[in-house]
């Protein structure tokens, strides 16, 4: 459990914490048997499938008026106030400034534009399990909201009694969902990308679940449906030195473990003394964790790694790109700027991952498995999109006449060119017949 | 040939223009073949498949730095002029306005910040195929370059004489790609993905390409190598109303046209005269091309479709979603404000596609297939991501504590509710003891 590695080669970096491949190639056969029952049967497919998967059906997927009504009416005034404070938080952060419609006129006479429009119709996915995750339902919903999106719909499965929890509904109700549907799994996906009778179809699918959910979204796709990104295993990486508390990195370490035992946690540190007491502190805190044993599990992943200096330590953190990245050094705010690759970074010893997992404002929906290299957490903008648009005047259209035309001939595209020549004459003899 | 359609009712809208789902299934065990082999035997692997797939092997995979100093060389002053307005043009609209790194106070110290990276490592595909494809360089290149990646590298495939053409070393060598490869195929795609000894692993792949190339990029997730989308077959909808030109209105449905086989191409219009003069010049003007027969296999893919009026055009508009949107009407510039589903859009008589494939500024890699209504053509963000970081003060988790305990508590994540617990019994015992 959290084995320590010493002072290991620049070359050995990836080996030592090296994720598995994604392959949900196995579920592919099933993910098209549920895609194209779904787009040839509807409702009764879902019906099938949850019966099939979850063992039970609802007596009618979406979730009432009168249901949504009542949502909040069994929930504490202390949960209902902590959500309204996370609300706040993860608003504030998410508003997009007003950005105008700037013309750029790329010659004279060519005047093109970007427009960030919102995606018309979107699809939460909020997964069941041992316990509802309302604090993603916040994590999508608002920025949708933000964003201007008219339609917002959100699937859950309902739980063993056969209804959503209270507190998902209660929290879809306020971030101002349109509606809300009591199913899970790969059909609720399918459902979202093709459409039934009971539930719309969405242009983009956002948000976590199980790998049966993941291959679905990936399966999304192919009905030219959007997804916001393929998540795996959740991840957490710690650079302490000595000014670290033990203490608070041994919780934060296993604040994500507990998250599933596929989770994967490193501490990078420069310092042997804080390694052994991390170590120390997380073997006291484990025992008292609820969840210990998936916490356990997870720590047999994940590695406490000793490097000469925190300029080591960071450069190892870019190579491996975390979901969530903890600097807890002297002068954490002045080495936050060295992170190159990162979903979400906390700096200091009083910004423990938790807070980003529900209150401080950022998103917890966050890339995984070395995808911070590349991409990032949902923004207000994974719900929008650009349009370009392009105006050209006549004389516009004449100055960028040669270019066109002779990139066209290059690339063989007489059509393309054709479509300028053919303006290109009919203004000339117009300018000739003015003069 | 490029049947017309009057007036059809809005429930038969989809079915009219319907595209084919994509389907890359049949591919996945040659594409999870060649990703294993390239795993495994690195370049070895990839002389293999392009001795099978493409019938020759170039002596070395990467342009060597004299050919690339020579390219361009051989090319007229008109084609490298050419090449110099455009990149002109797209440089000035792909130019970031520079975005401050605006810290946002959440909450009384809770301040979390936003800041956008480049991609450190990408890879661009160009295709091969029977014209060589440089405007796509430029598109890929710019934005890349301007967004601060360090690493552009390019694969492409050689021409049958075994070199890569000179216009594509070229348009290489001016955008200041890092490296060039003459590669092609499903190969080059998992090169980029997992890295060979010749070619280095990239954090995200860009370009078009044919089925083989897409199924590899769809492939390169599992190896959490990003994509810039999946494209399906090209599209153009042009709106025209009876101010628009026949002539031009043909020769841009032709531009689309000639692009391939599968290319769909629709003309919206409430005018029957309208419909009918277009339909003549396509055919009169079809017998002129060079790609004459690929041009009128995809005009039996194609419609004429009579609507009431330009509302029902740009209402049916957004409902298909079209790569390229031509509104050739009066005041066009008006209804440019109702598109909300478009990849790109060109306004008015003097605006053909064209421009915007090659010269007028905007990125002419744009969404297919429908995915325009939730996703952008290729932007300098879409060479970036956004990482978020927030700092706490202890005064700032101290007023957080209760409303994220409360939540964790809720989802049954005490590790979660631990991490802050910890830290707030730190704070209050400093606190005691400083009164």
């Amino acid at each position: 459990m959290l084995t320590s590695v010493f002072y290991p080669e620049k070359e050995d970096w990836q080996k030592l914490v090296s994720r598995p491949h994604l392959d949900y190639g196995y579920l592919d056969a099933l993910m098209k048997e549920i895609f194209t029952e779904v787009e040839a049967k509807g409702d009764e497919a879902l019906c099938t499938y949850s019966q099939r998967f979850d063992g039970n059906v609802p007596a009618q997927f979406k979730v009432s008026d009168d249901e949504m009504l009542k949502s909040g009416d069994g929930l504490s005034a202390s949960l209902k106030s902590a959500i309204d404070t996370a609300i706040g938080t993860i608003t504030r952060f998410h508003t997009l400034k007003m950005v105008e419609d700037e013309v750029i006129e790329t010659m004279p006479g060519v005047r093109c534009q970007r427009r960030r429009v919102p995606i018309n119709r979107v699809g939460l996915y909020i997964p069941g399990g041992s316990a509802p995750l309302f604090s993603t339902v916040l994590m999508l919903a608002i920025p949708a909201k933000l964003a201007g999106c008219k339609e917002i719909i959100l699937c859950s499965p309902p739980s063993a009694d056969g209804v959503l929890p209270e507190v998902i509904r209660y929290a879809a109700k306020i971030c101002g969902i349109t509606q809300v549907f009591q199913i899970g799994g790969a059909q609720a996906i399918a459902a979202m990308a093709i459409g039934t009778a009971s539930i719309p179809a969405v242009d983009k699918i956002y948000g976590p679940g199980n790998q049966f959910v993941t291959a679905a979204k990936v399966m999304a796709s192919n009905y030219f449906c959007s997804i916001d990104m393929i998540a795996g295993p959740s991840e957490l990486l710690v650079i302490a030195d000595e000014t670290a508390v033990p203490a608070f990195v041994a919780s934060d370490l296993l604040s994500q473990a507990e998250h599933g035992s596929d989770s994967q946690v490193l501490l990078l540190t420069d310092s042997i003394t804080m390694a052994d007491s991390v170590k120390k502190e997380v073997i006291k805190q484990l025992m008292e964790l609820p969840r210990a044993e998936i916490a356990s599990k997870a720590l047999t992943n994940s590695r406490i790694i000793i490097l000469k200096d925190i300029e080591t330590a960071l450069e190892f953190s870019n190579n491996y790109s975390p979901e969530h990245l903890i600097l807890a050094v002297e002068n954490a705010k002045g080495w936050a700027l060295k992170v190159m690759n990162a979903g979400s970074v906390f700096i200091g010893n009083y910004s423990p991952e938790s807070a980003g997992d529900y209150a401080s404002g950022t998103n917890h929906t966050l890339p995984t498995g070395g995808f911070a290299r590349s991409s990032s957490g949902i923004t207000t903008e994974s719900f929008m999109k650009t349009i370009t648009f392009q105006e050209l005047t006549a004389e516009g259209l004449l100055s960028l006449a040669p270019t066109i035309e002779e990139m066209a001939k290059t690339e063989q595209l007489d059509g393309h060119k054709n479509a300028v020549a053919l303006r290109v004459k009919y203004l000339n003899k117009i300018l000739t017949k003015g003069s």
